[in-house]
């Protein structure tokens, strides 16, 4: 059985995450029992919702455990297999964590198909981050043609699909992104209508100009200075899809500077976590993989070499240093 | 024709509002033309939407005008008349405003019956506070049996309203109120379960003990630290109705401190004003109207007697010196 190595969670964070959390370890991958299969994990997905199970205490997320391999998902194939039903060769979407390898007796794994669509992209486009987009733009903010929908982070893993399903649904598309290289990315790749650079200072303004028909609906995934200059700008009866909170992921809660204006907007905020939906995925991932084997959808991927580099990456998605969905690629 | 005093706006608040940006005149009243009524308003109904309107700019009503009557709802007696669809005698439900009488060819004026409700009460629990109650707790928050609602400004005009109903609905109703009498009032007269006296010092502790399980539903009249404490005691997929966020009305907004609560509960928070809502009007009024027909609805009022005292006792309202709906007997 080959050597496997993983990340563990050492420490909590008190404020800001650093490298010093996690530790690298090298471990024995024990013999397969009778029923169970080793999966090569070829690439690892870092989302921002890992930072939040890095705290102790009640969120979404039960914490993650200190001295265990950092949960997250993983695609890979089959290597070795002890159970007919999953052959040497699969292709595997699982959640086997920050680690090279995984062993399983098939529970919790899914099959997936990787003739028209990349394995990579169950981990974005055709997986929780585009679900979540899906979900929210959706079922929450729900958009009716011509109407403006803005997004923040709208160059990252849920914000560019949530950009294009909006399109799709007829509205005006308006990212919100850090620097002029994402921003064009945002408009010239993905087809957004505008992307405004919050990092060129005077937000305000620069948003009144990309909507000039107000906000109908916004597609939150950054918080503080970011939902306070949008707020102003939503129109009444406006929507809000709660999606993350990146901005105070990182130390001290970063309030909502001036909510009375989700009264006197009659808004409607909603927080939401897509696991909590699973009987809405298959719709999701269905129209979402419809548009990506087509090439309709489109996606942007950051992708780090190897397991080790991965709480750098993780880092580096949390200061908004990622430049669309972030991988890391396991395998040479 | 009676000489008429009426109460205008002269100045906008900077800030805290004061008497001095009213104004007390004595006008003429002119003769009725063909089709015309005269209303002597016996009761002026105090809001606290009413200083929003004081200030300039967008928000969800219309700026009040300066040196205009101030805007308000009144109860009264036709007095004159010269339209014989509404005789002298007839009482009225009218938005006439800050003033003893009122001029009207009809349009906008409401047929009321006296026989079994209170000619106040139709500004309160069986007029625009009661049908605010009634819309965000049944339309926002729409508790089931054996869940928690908290409202803040329990004893209020709307608060008062919500606990009611929400123990109809199989709630446990829990208030937050400024003070061991209103406290009282909450629990013995209005029959919520439990009041947290928000003045008695730690609110977030007094909460967890009230509401052993958790709170679902959030009627929101206050904003501020009340808000702020009550966010983390909310269970997973509750709903907020946001009413009114008066504790920032008089000076700075009043940030919300940790809106990670909002996304790692999934809350829904929905700002709502139930003029929006006229096709529920009747619905909820019959049930209201009949509860307090009946007995099974209560309320209690605080009256100050003479227009002259009107800005005073609405700037006790901003500052919780009303108990219960605030009004003004306009008649000796």
């Amino acid at each position: 059985m080959p050597r496997n190595r993983r990340i563990v969670l050492v420490s909590r964070p008190t404020g800001k995450a650093s490298v010093e959390n996690f530790r690298l370890e090298a471990v024995e991958t024990p013999p397969l029992a009778d029923g169970q299969l080793l999966v090569r994990n070829h690439w690892l997905s870092l989302d921002p919702y890992m930072r939040g199970r890095m705290n102790e205490g009640r969120s979404y997320a039960a914490p993650q455990a200190l001295n265990e391999t950092m949960q997250g998902q993983t695609t890979g194939v089959v290597v070795e297999s002890r159970n007919s039903s999953w052959p040497v060769g699969t292709s595997i979407l699982a959640g086997f964590g920050w680690q090279e390898y995984g062993v399983s007796d098939g529970s919790g794994l899914r099959k997936i198909d990787t003739t028209r669509i990349a394995l990579s992209a169950y981990l974005g486009a055709v997986g929780m981050p585009g679900v979540t987009a899906w979900y929210g733009l959706n079922r929450i903010i729900v958009p009716r043609a011509g109407e403006t929908v803005v997004v923040s982070a709208a160059s990252g893993a849920v914000g560019m699909i949530v950009g294009q399903l909006a399109k799709r649904a007829g509205a005006r598309a308006v990212g919100i992104a850090g620097g002029p290289q994402k921003c064009r990315f945002v408009v010239q790749d993905i087809g957004m209508d505008d992307c405004v650079d919050y990092k060129s200072g005077n937000l305000a303004t620069q948003l009144k100009v990309a909507c000039p028909k107000g906000i109908d609906g916004y597609f939150e995934n950054v918080g503080g200075a970011v939902l306070d200059a949008v707020l102003p700008r939503m129109n009444a009866a406006g929507r809000i899809a709660l999606c993350g909170l990146i901005a105070g992921f990182n130390g001290a809660p970063i309030p909502i500077s001036n909510p009375i204006w989700l009264l006197s907007s009659r808004l409607k905020l909603q927080g939401f976590i897509v696991s909590e939906h699973f009987d809405l995925w298959p719709q999701a991932l269905e129209e979402l993989g419809a548009g990506v084997a087509s090439g309709a959808i489109r996606y942007r991927e950051s992708v780090v070499q190897g397991l080790e580099n991965a709480p750098e990456a993780f880092l580096g998605v949390l200061e908004g240093r990622n430049f669309g969905k972030q991988l890391v690629k396991l395998v040479d």
